[in-house]
């Protein structure tokens, strides 16, 4: 319509306008709108030529077959989306440096943008180190065997993270070995990750094996955290390299918390999707010694979080776990009823 | 070591004891602790028969070559992980009804279990009709005509909840052609969504259609919703069906509400996994009608959720906001300063 022909109509004083024709959906309109005259249309109709602004169907009434009544004025530009409304030509779509959300693939799409540059899935090789580390598919066990939990469930989180997990195997405890290893993988990985040995002259071979690959190699090697102190972080050839400590629970507890953010960064993302957390009330006081990093698994009960406690050995203390809280370094421990961030594993 | 050898020894009146042999990783003891000695053995290696307690070798020193000093007492028990400590024979591994989760693999890897039966993924097929509508891929679009946006954002939100997306393609405002169209589906869907042509008369030919496929058939057309106020449950055949609001920022916003935790459902997760949320204090006032659930898309800014206007159909809020904030229905609006939970887009 023409907002024109609505100036000054009320209840009292109605307008009467003719309806001159109608649009179709996904066609180029063959009617125009005069004084006087109106034209149908859907929601997301093209307007017709000579409208400026658009009633909607519910806010008119038909007077006799073929004309309208209008009681409420219309102001120009009224129920119209200009077609540069929603991206102006030469507007960002979609910004750099995060995974491409739902919406960014329809905005995509609504642009006609069928093809984009994105960044390659970083491939992580990932080691598992030790004589006494067995296939996971190892029916029977002989004594002093353990089968390897930590490989199945690192591919996870690599995943998880965006990377490409490229299966290491298992490498036992031979100096040669793993330093052979690693040399192979550095030339097709674009990060490297090895849980190692638990045993301490197993963890020294691991950082001796890595130190010798070349600059600028060992960054550094311990970590404030429990658990996880035994965490190795290295370089070489441009590599990031990850020595993980030996028992399943703290790799993964430590990957969560250094790996996935390098995985993330390694493959171009600088903002990094966020955590799921939750706010609980802490069940019980937590201990914590000044200048380390505690990870605490807890369970979700009531609104209150539940600390798990065991071995710190124990896979089961984690697959028990809705999520876990962190005790910071600067804390001596929190006392029972704080209210803290549950970060949930999901 | 025998614990006993070590009761009453102190800094005072150190214990000696003769190191009989090494235990080695992943092999089984061929050496025994007797009265009197020990045994030297690394983290996870086997308990040599006679021990019933570890020491750590930080605890000793060396007296003379093959003979240890102690002078802390030990506990039996102490230092020694039984083999069924982390789950004993019989044990749940990992409930069903959730995703497997990283330490899940890890926990079914280290019990030797290769193989689980999983749910299938959900079958979802998405159809996106009106006459208007145009592949992505469409090059030059004619008046009145728009690109597909909300067929590819649905596939991710699908696979995103586990489910298998299968495009239905775009279906013209045609009676019998959604009606062919969705009989055809039913057979190979476990679940089915519509994107519905934007106008009413397109939305009344959806229902249409939809109640034609037999009982139970439509269960609601209309939700307390906003975007999302013209959402269709159905149900035809065992198969649940949803009917979305013709634009896509409407259709995306009910289908993250309903359409995802239904996915979830239909693929057998009884405890589906948290949202991400982070709190924040809102900008400024949010006004809402009681009776109605409002989502106001934000972006995030030093602590504070500022709401993203425009009007309803633009995908551009989607895409500059950082999550959503609900205005649940009893609430007549949110003041600006309140504290609310932002479920961020990832």
């Amino acid at each position: 319509m023409r907002a024109a022909d609505t100036y000054g109509v009320s209840d009292g004083l109605p307008g009467y306008l003719e309806v001159a024709g109608a649009v179709r959906m996904g066609a180029e309109p063959d009617v125009a709108v005069g004084p006087g005259t109106v034209v149908s249309m859907p929601t997301g109709g093209v307007l017709p030529p000579g409208a400026d602004a658009v009633i909607m169907v519910e806010y008119t009434q038909e007077a006799m077959p073929g004309t309208i009544e209008v009681t409420r004025p219309v102001a120009p530009g009224e129920g119209i989306v200009r077609a540069d409304e929603d991206a102006v030509a030469g507007a960002e779509l979609v910004p750099a440096g995060r995974p491409l959300r739902a919406q960014d693939l329809g905005m995509l799409a609504a642009a006609g943008v069928t093809r984009v540059g994105v960044h390659a899935r970083p491939r992580v090789t990932a080691f598992s180190t030790g004589d006494e580390v067995v296939p996971p598919g190892t029916a029977q066990l002989r004594p002093g065997q353990v089968r390897d939990a930590t490989a199945s469930a690192l591919a996870a989180l690599i995943t998880e993270s965006g990377g490409e997990a490229a299966p290491g195997g298992i490498i036992p405890d031979d100096r040669c070995a793993l330093e052979n290893a690693l040399r192979t993988a550095l030339g097709s990985s674009d990060m490297i990750v090895i849980s190692a040995g638990s045993s301490v002259g197993a963890r020294d071979e691991t950082a001796a094996a890595v130190a010798r690959l070349g600059p600028p190699g060992i960054w550094c090697h311990g970590l404030a955290i429990r658990p996880g102190k035994p965490t190795l972080l290295a370089e070489a050839a441009g590599v990031p390299i990850i020595g993980l400590p030996g028992n399943p629970r703290s790799a993964l507890v430590v990957f969560r918390l250094i790996g996935m953010p390098l995985v993330r960064r390694v493959g171009g993302c600088t903002k990094p999707p966020a955590e799921p957390v939750v706010r609980a009330r802490l069940e019980r006081d937590l201990a914590s010694a000044t200048g380390r990093l505690d990870v605490v698994q807890v369970r979700l009960r009531d609104g209150l979080a539940v600390p798990v406690f065991g071995l710190s050995a124990l896979l089961s203390i984690l697959t028990t776990a809705d999520g876990y809280v962190i005790v910071p370094e600067e804390a001596t421990g929190l006392d029972a009823g704080t209210e803290v961030d549950v970060t949930l594993y999901r």
